[in-house]
């Protein structure tokens, strides 16, 4: 099976202001991590089209699939349809699908005024994505999803997507977390890690009350090899004086 | 007073699988917001050395200060040293206050194995950033400030480092949040940014059990002119048949 990427793009001053904390980057890691697509790479830019323009077109040269969230709605800092049409250098056309769900939503043409209108023109050649909350539809265009920055319609529209993707390797995870430091670890860990092909290991150190304890994750495609290098790992923690704290497939 | 900029590099392989959820980037946008310096952009990278320098290259030369937290520590996923060693195209060379720091927080020379002696190489010419926490120190070269991954040791580096960090035009904002949706209001938010110069409104919708309501950030360097389009930005949703629910100065 093949490798999978994917690429996040938040588009929004509010993130980069500290206003608001960003929510969508760890809910799309675990959508992906879940199907087997490496999520390599996240972004954040501000409303700025040469900003969103150079991210959008270096990440889709780079990857498989890019999320970008944020700024489809009607207000003038939503800027991601006209930024991605001319990313791929095409224009931005009314859709006719778009109509007809914003219609469906105010069910009377009368309240379809210019700002609600501007969200039935996506990019030329984009697919819609349906929004079940809002008028304002997200699209695809190429490899690249444009979506809701709200958390809610951004997961619903994750969800509604996953289906169409291709999943690559899934990977695994385990755990170990034990009561010693990273630097008493560092050489077991490097070892085990050279040792096994295909399996990497990473070392989350944190710190509570002054007490260090550090989870060791092994993450591989090979669930038997990981047990096997998560077993070797706590007889190693344990001659090394440590407890063992917690085992947990992730 | 110049505009100051910076940006955000996260290295972390546990950020992209989704394990873990960054909240380093908002605790520095909040902090630059507070000393006037605008954070451009914030990118997430793995424990990869291409991504890592691809990302400290173009956002030293772009941004005013770049900040990195992560890849500090002693395994051998923690290569920010290297990697941004390479980036700037110096050696690596063993910090005489960095062996000071270690030894003060070991007390013993043979306590310094190998893995604990690895932090104490920082790229040359770089100045140690103090971890009070742990042994691992930061670092400071050219423009850009490595730091720590763990929260509480990374904002503790930040809080270290703010003074010295020149700052920029201090930047207001007053949110004004109204019981109506995006379409209703765009048309009044744009003309209010259009005629106020260097006033920028953003806009951010939410919903709960279905009621959308919706906050206009007013954002800009001159309080009094701020304060005119909050008012005139209220009088205008009265108008439109809403209640206001929330004025505040952020």
């Amino acid at each position: 099976m093949e490798k999978k990427t994917a690429a996040v793009i938040v588009i929004g001053n509010e993130i980069l202001s500290g206003r608001t904390h960003d929510v969508n980057t760890n809910f799309i890691a675990k959508a992906m991590t879940a199907k087997g697509i490496q999520l390599t790479e996240a972004r954040v830019v501000p409303d700025d089209f040469d900003l969103i323009i150079e991210a959008v077109n270096l990440m889709r040269e780079r990857y498989d699939y890019v999320f970008t969230t944020g700024g489809i709605g009607p207000t003038h800092d939503d800027m991601s349809a006209e930024a991605i049409a001319r990313a791929f250098g095409v224009k931005l056309v009314q859709h006719e699908s778009a109509y007809q769900m914003l219609l469906d939503y105010y069910k009377d043409e009368s309240k379809l005024n210019d700002a609600r209108l501007k969200m039935t023109y996506l990019p030329e050649g984009s697919d819609m994505i349906i929004n079940k909350v809002t008028g304002a539809p997200g699209f695809k265009i190429g490899n690249v999803y444009a979506m809701a920055g709200v958390p809610k319609i951004m997961q619903a529209m994750v969800e509604s997507l996953l289906p169409s993707l291709a999943g690559g390797v899934k990977i695994y995870s385990i755990s170990v977390t034990v009561n010693l430091v990273e630097s008493q670890i560092a050489d077991i860990l490097q070892k085990l890690e050279e040792d096994n092909d295909g399996v990497e290991i990473g070392s989350y150190p944190s710190f509570k009350d002054g007490i260090g304890k550090v989870s060791a994750v092994i993450r591989g495609p090979d669930k038997e090899k990981l047990e096997h290098v998560s077993k070797a790992l706590q007889h190693a923690f344990i001659d090394l004086g440590g407890s063992i704290l917690e085992v947990k497939e992730l």
